[in-house]
């Protein structure tokens, strides 16, 4: 295992290692996941809290069910509702759930960096679950692990990211993966949705989807977040469906065994065919959840294995601060 | 043991002998609840989800109790806040919830057969909280638990079921498991609030409450339900309470030994005057708070049992898929 | 051990020698606490059920975890959209909660009384988390523990509490505990927001915050709640700061080593300079948090002690009722 990280931020500070170390890790938990009785020890007696400032039921969920087959107190905080309504400053809010000495805190928020600053300020583990327009990590690497069983590798794939890049977390943390493991990128969408120096990032630009698809071993649709945009041109669904929407014929341009994600909730008839989403053969997009489960597990395991070896445990637990 | 199913969508398709296994394994959780360390093993290592589309707090406390107190991780998952609202269908939903891989899924929905719906897409045990004007398998178990303890049988008993028949899924759900254990069923409110070919159920139906309650042995109020009624004649509160509320001059028609049912909340002086309701001789409405854990927690029991059995465990657990 | 009770209802009904119990246990959860791996298992397979008919965040974490590091089953109601809502009354929703065989019932309610009135009507142990101007115990104990702990004792201390003292339960059980306790004890603030007969309580009182501070080892700022203000005189928040805000110069007026407390959430620049909050050398903001979880720890522990010995269980539990 060489991840050695305290935090997990972003796919930025992680090398190719650090990422397959996960990624071989959560292999076991899927297979654990599929049992009936699914529990495993590593957080056993340990204090896991998810403090979602945005509202993410799914994520919220595959982060809770992780921590409680890992056998942590997991305790969800609604912030929406908290003492930040009540005045408090972020910084204050999170010296007090620190003060409650967790062990691990699942962040979620609406700004791009809130995440990394509330980790300076706390003696835990902090995973980042998605802060603003910056990085969504836990989801480009569930979204890797989906690539790489259906693909047996990551490195010289073709992947074509379709839709509305520029304002999409999950896309910049996949970009960022997916390059470091050898993978050739490709941009589709219209060029208000493009984010500025995508093709410096050594991605091909699109605005075709046609043209973006031919020899696509994976096509990773996104989702068209209107709550996000503000100003410039905004397509009509049905315009955008029409130019950027997946369906049968579009896909034809792809690599005959393309494989179709979808980081979900699904606009149907918008972004995606209902039929290619519920196409066994083509579409990974409910074992894109299921690995979500499990590459959490293990994100979460390594975290705590390398917080106990910083407080001077044993890798079994048990033994004190 | 006979209980074989998958699932508890409802009433009607369980036999006599099935509602007797549940029962019977019920009365031993009754025990365990009344102890101080009341902890049992059957769903350790399993995952049960709740989620209700329709609030009902005590509906859902009542399976998160149960679920903890087999061993069980219990997650509950807002729906009012969730996906749904981005605009994802029911069934993305459920195929999204049943790639985390839950063993049980507890679903209350407002819509009469989507809980049936969501049973055929899902891999592991559905359990029926109630939807629409269909069913709610588990308050007519709890409800026929309390009986059977008060009573000592549920054969032979006059039952009177009195309120808003029409738009209550507990009274079908009562009826179908009361006349499967051979009561005798009477229906009593106003015409506008029985359901159609009522008679034809074998049911005895009366518009005077009096009449009706002539030698019954359990009186069955029903929750008004103002917000389920569209249209036709809703009597005034008072008007209600006046001909068809529960008081003591009423109750003075029944069987001297009746006793006094309700599935809450309780509008007071609605459906019920309140010293009725707080008659340790005649109510047993909070036994029937009480049954529902048990109740609910056999029945989990079971279909876990039947899980593991299909998926080729030994009852015993710890084996693989 | 002498503490004996069946609730802790609050600091009112508690002997000097109760207090130091509670104390003295919840140092060694403060301990256990700071390990990565913190499990005790004194509340193992008994269910805590938290109800807050007011939201509180803070409160209500804190409770939380502090039951699931004991091995407790901890649900929380969330009771602003409970049956209360449906026209059930406290008592109905109380009466129906017991019957689900809760051990430890954690309450905070808007009005002062509602927590014992509950606590007469059920057969487990009752929690106050604050009821209404009435009380908040484990707020008080929690102050205690983080004095005696930064102070080495509790007696002969001169403890000056500052601000809006009428509305507060906070300020209303440090002053008894700590009046049990034989501190010496200062109330500072507008004299619209001074309780009447503060002084027959043996209080000093002082509209002058320079005049009460001199010589305070303890200094225990209050929030400012507009919310519970109804009529009479309200200064301005850039009022109220000139004159009752903690800032570094009215600070120096009290002992040198004097310690500063406030018990969330804080509004800064309103009843704090931030820049004092944030001085590890004077505030003891952060540990009032932690040793929070700790106390309620302690006080769990003790009221499940007593339970089991009113049931005539063995202290180790596992005996039945």
């Amino acid at each position: 295992m060489t991840f050695r990280a305290r935090h997990l931020l972003g796919i930025e500070p992680l090398s190719p290692s650090d990422i397959t170390s996960i990624l071989d890790l959560a292999d076991s938990y899927v297979a654990l996941n599929r049992r009936t009785i699914k529990r495993a020890d590593a957080l056993a007696g340990m204090t896991q809290i998810n403090m979602f400032f945005e509202n993410s039921t799914r994520t919220q969920a595959s982060f809770e069910l992780a921590g409680m087959r890992l056998g942590a107190d997991v305790m969800n905080m609604s912030m929406a509702q908290s003492s930040l309504k009540k005045g408090e400053t972020l910084i204050d809010t999170a010296l007090t759930l620190n003060a409650m000495r967790p062990d691990l805190l699942v962040v979620r928020h609406p700004q791009s960096g809130a995440v990394n600053l509330l980790a300076e300020k706390v003696n835990c583990a902090v995973l980042n679950a998605g802060d603003g327009r910056h990085e969504h990590p836990t989801q480009a690497l569930l979204d890797a692990l989906t690539i790489r069983r259906a693909k047996g590798r990551l490195h010289r794939l073709t992947v074509a990211i379709c839709g509305d890049i520029a304002h999409s977390r999950v896309a910049r943390s996949n970009l960022l993966l997916l390059g470091k493991m050898e993978s050739r990128l490709r941009l589709i969408g219209p060029a208000t949705l493009m984010p500025a120096g995508a093709a410096e990032l050594g991605c091909e630009v699109y605005e075709d989807m046609r043209e973006g698809l031919q020899g696509a071993d994976v096509v990773m649709m996104l989702r068209l977040q209107r709550e996000r945009m503000d100003g410039g041109f905004i397509p009509s669904e049905r315009e955008y469906y029409h130019r950027w929407g997946l369906n049968a014929d579009k896909l034809a341009c792809a690599a005959p065994d393309a494989i179709v994600m979808h980081p979900g909730p699904m606009n149907r008839g918008v972004e995606i065919d209902g039929t290619i989403a519920d196409d066994i053969n083509r579409s990974v997009i409910q074992d894109q959840v299921e690995m979500g489960v499990a590459v959490r597990m293990a994100a979460m395991d390594l975290l705590a294995r390398n917080l106990r070896a910083e407080r001077g445990l044993a890798a079994a637990g048990g033994q004190y601060v």
